[in-house]
């Protein structure tokens, strides 16, 4: 367990008790959830040069703070910036990070922090893989998403033209380092990308966390109003996320079983983006992939989690469902890259907490979820 | 150990018996040399769907053969072809590499073949590598330097603009599989290249080798007349050098410790190089490295092996040593990204077979074995 030190050299006040749950690989990591963690970086990374990752948004916002605190111990600090968005994610934007790290001097004994949402962590971490063949890299998620998913375990991945994720590495951080105080200035869509993820980790290990992201965050995440939550209660909540992310990663590193888990509600969701031309973002698609999930589930004689989900997505209020037709998605669920053999595998809702891989599910299932999924959501 | 099967489709003459090394590694890979293994390689590689990675001149060569029995047993299989040459060790390439595995369709479940020189087993490796987040690799090595060097202990990596090998990732292949009777059609100065890092190999773990090498290949290798080697004298001079490099490469997988003995003769080949714009090829920079280590060692004490490395380098007949000043070169031997804090780091002779780290040579030291080495060879 680590403490943030209260003293500080600025006028910050001291945050809540920082909680840490361990990812157990070998070597083991800490993921460390706090208030006020950015400040506390320069203790928890050792490595005297290092390489902030960021982009433009979140580099205005929280860069500024970070590389100070570095400075401020006599670090030696580079900071590579690239634009916000989805398209930084390629090879052109990797070809000039590794770049700028080799024109930075930044050796075997050096570090790269990637502080960001999703992309920043993806892009930083790959970069980190494979400059000199592997450096050290730190994740330090920016948005409630990267921090409770994408930063822990290890996953780094680029865009190609033909797909998403098609280039990547498994690379696990030296600590992931998640300050709850950068939530405070995240837009309301962004929030609600990161309660879809919340909802869907909730089901897959600890049910709790769905009641508390309703109670805590679905009324800022749906634009109603500014986050409530205090730092104590995002703490702990970001923490008891990341306990679970943590334990299926430590049991499974590469992929090679129960992480397939975590892609609840996720083979309707990619579908639905790839056939939107990614107009939906990831999280609304997670949302309806949950639904969509869900239902399957009930129709088999599964939970019925339905209404509760249903409930959530209504209050949540994502972008509207996209205009394709049933036909349009069943090659997009079927392509998914983690599908084996060419068979669809959905993950469902056996009970809560209780999930089951699923790889027979006929034709007919699936359409008619979709018809029932579109009756609830249109 | 694996033997080629006899009996084969074609026209071709039964080969020497293959002789294997196997990397202890977890999982094992087995290094299989022999005469026509590129026909057999179907039963050696499991996966029903492969890219076949090469460059223009050995895909000319040797590309449709392996092509044709891998085709032969209905094994789905895609070729790209990259212009040979160090060039294709970028990002550009790259690039294009992973796109045409995507677009081909390779899956988790599929295989790269990485048939060439190191330039081929670098850029499809570390392709293989960050696909997909890694697919399983093959590393069929054309040149002798690929066979007993590169192509084992699963280092890959690409050029930037900034520096040879900065990108890059350390990934395993399945199992090398060196075809000696490509050895056939190298051209003498690339069998130089390879005699080079076959004289080290020796002086490293199989002084043999040394004597073997002078005898079957320097002739061959120094322009004089075509490889009078048999088939088998073959197979077991590259079985013995990778044996080798399978060794230290299994005591020490990520270049923490021993493996730095490989670097033998390379601190000042890279400086060479570097000093040179790359105007000197590596196999030749490495025979003055050998040299410049030798007298190094002499002048310290340990083995006097100046006399037979100088015999070696005059009949191999490199190009002429680069016409730059000691204090031209100092800068790029501290600054090989192997070094470590700034110290020049030697590896030496101590005696045949028994190699030393030092890293407490004086500038005084280097000016004078830079002087003796001169005198040798200009």
């Amino acid at each position: 367990m680590t403490e943030p030190a209260t003293a500080s050299t600025g006028p910050r006040q001291p945050g809540a008790p920082a909680r840490s749950v361990t990812v157990q690989l070998s070597p083991p990591y800490d993921v460390v959830v706090g208030a006020g963690l950015l400040e506390e970086a320069p203790r928890l990374v050792p490595q005297a040069a290092v390489a902030v990752v960021t982009d433009d948004t979140v580099g205005e916002l929280h860069a500024r703070r970070l590389v100070a605190a570095l400075e401020a111990t006599g670090k030696r600090v580079a900071t590579i910036t690239v634009p916000p968005g989805e398209a930084s994610k390629g090879l052109a934007t990797y070809g000039r990070v590794v770049r700028e790290l080799a024109a930075a001097g930044i050796g075997r004994d050096g570090a790269v922090l990637a502080l960001g949402g999703g992309v920043v962590g993806d892009l930083g971490g790959f970069a980190a893989a494979t400059y000199l063949r592997g450096v050290p890299v730190y994740q330090l998620p920016t948005t409630l998403l990267a921090m409770i998913d994408a930063s822990i375990g290890g996953k780094t991945g680029l865009d190609l033209p033909e797909g998403k994720n098609l280039v990547g590495a498994f690379w696990q951080p030296r600590a992931v380092l998640a300050d709850v105080r950068t939530l405070r200035t995240l837009p309301a869509r962004e929030l609600r990308q990161g309660v879809a993820e919340l909802v869907k980790t909730g089901y897959i290990g600890d049910l709790g966390l769905v009641g508390e992201a309703a109670r805590l965050l679905v009324p800022a995440a749906a634009g109603q109003g500014s986050l409530n939550a205090s730092e104590a209660e995002l703490v702990e909540l970001v923490a008891r996320a990341a306990a679970v992310k943590t334990r299926i990663v430590s049991e499974d590193p590469h992929e090679a079983g129960v992480r397939a888990y975590l892609n609840l509600g996720h083979t309707l969701a990619h579908a639905l983006e790839a056939a939107s031309g990614l107009a939906l973002s990831h999280g609304d698609a997670v949302l309806y992939g949950l639904l969509y999930a869900a239902l399957l589930g009930r129709a088999r004689g599964m939970a019925d989690v339905v209404d509760e989900v249903d409930r959530l997505v209504g209050q949540l209020r994502p972008d509207p469902l996209p205009d394709v037709a049933f036909d349009a998605l069943v090659p997009y669920m079927a392509r998914d890259k983690k599908a084996r053999a060419g068979r669809v595998r959905f993950v469902l809702i056996a009970e809560p907490e209780r999930l089951e891989l699923v790889d027979d599910l006929t034709e007919a299932e699936l359409r008619a979820a979709w018809g029932a999924l579109e009756e609830l959501v249109r």
